[in-house]
């Protein structure tokens, strides 16, 4: 069997997921405004007019690939919004670990997006909605601990303004700084869950 | 007198600081990959001759812009290194306030040069310099504070990083997020000193 026939074989949907992780490598690499069609259909090993039968542009493209990452974290809020408050966050800062590298990569994108002149209306939305969905998560997690009593009445909004650039901070150092310490930084942020600034003592 | 008078008048300082300031911009705004030095002399109105005569490549003009933003906040650790440590941090990262808009383009152009795959061993120890000296004046502080009984016994270097990764944080947030919420959220900074998790209570 040639190469070529393993490719044809493919399921549409592994290949759509194939050409979205190839742009999101593609697109984090380097600046997107800068990565054609034709990059990342030879990323992908396939003619550039397959990945326009999946993607009609390479703005649906942008939006798809962080779309993508986005949606992996917010599986979670669903996993997590009804566990017990302390373990429920952790357990959302830690879901953070497995998928390190795509989140790496989501984060440098966003910076470049913001960055450049470049204004798409469903993208702003995309990630407007995917910050207040996060702190929205972060704020009632923290507000049923504090109901419950298991957490101290503290400022919930900027608390969860806190966690939330603190996981901003990890992912863009983790890049910046080159020392790969996610899980670390992100056991670190999970300590905090049990620092007496936060939790009621027993 | 006409503008280009003017121009020639200027004090090659002053002139040198124009180049750093829009090349430091432009980096920003794009990747600094794709921005030629003839980008930056448009942007200055200058000959681009005149650039190489201040710098002599555009690789020597990165770690300029990038030492000049990392020497505006160096300042800092030597002003406020012997105040009161509680005092010495919150004014730490209140300085980084005037200075926002270059730090958002300093967190900006590191994360552009830490993705893309140019390596320069000065760049690379410039970034790895700034950081180390962060974490060190962050540490210092707070072993001073834990010494004179100011700070509970916490873990410094853990309670640094932290520190550290919520002012990337910050400054990657305010960009990517387009919240600017930087003042503020410097301020939510400097209140976890004041936390029972870390200030010991008169």
């Amino acid at each position: 069997m040639t190469a070529k026939q393993t490719r044809k074989r493919l399921d549409p949907e592994v290949r759509s997921e194939i050409i979205l992780s190839a742009a999101l490598r593609l697109f984090a690499e380097r600046h997107f405004a800068t990565v054609a069609m034709r990059d990342i259909a030879e990323a992908c090993q396939i003619n550039v007019a397959l990945i326009y039968y999946y993607y009609e542009s390479k703005d649906e493209l942008l939006r798809r690939a962080l779309g993508h990452a986005i949606a992996e974290l917010q599986a979670g809020y669903d996993v997590v919004a009804h566990a017990d408050p302390v373990e429920g966050l952790a357990a959302y800062f830690r879901m953070h670990v497995p998928i390190a590298p795509m989140l790496v990569r989501m984060v440098k994108i966003m910076a470049d997006y913001a960055a450049s002149n470049i204004r798409d209306a469903p993208t702003d939305r995309l990630i407007r909605e995917f910050y207040a969905a996060e702190q929205k998560f972060l704020e009632d997690s923290l507000r049923r601990g504090v109901d419950r009593g298991v957490f101290l009445p503290v400022d919930v909004p900027q608390t969860a303004r806190a966690f939330s650039l603190q996981l901003d901070g990890i992912f863009y150092a983790s890049q910046a700084r080159g020392d790969e310490r996610i899980a670390q930084d992100i056991e670190n942020l999970c300590s905090r869950l049990a620092s007496p600034a936060l939790l009621v003592k027993p």
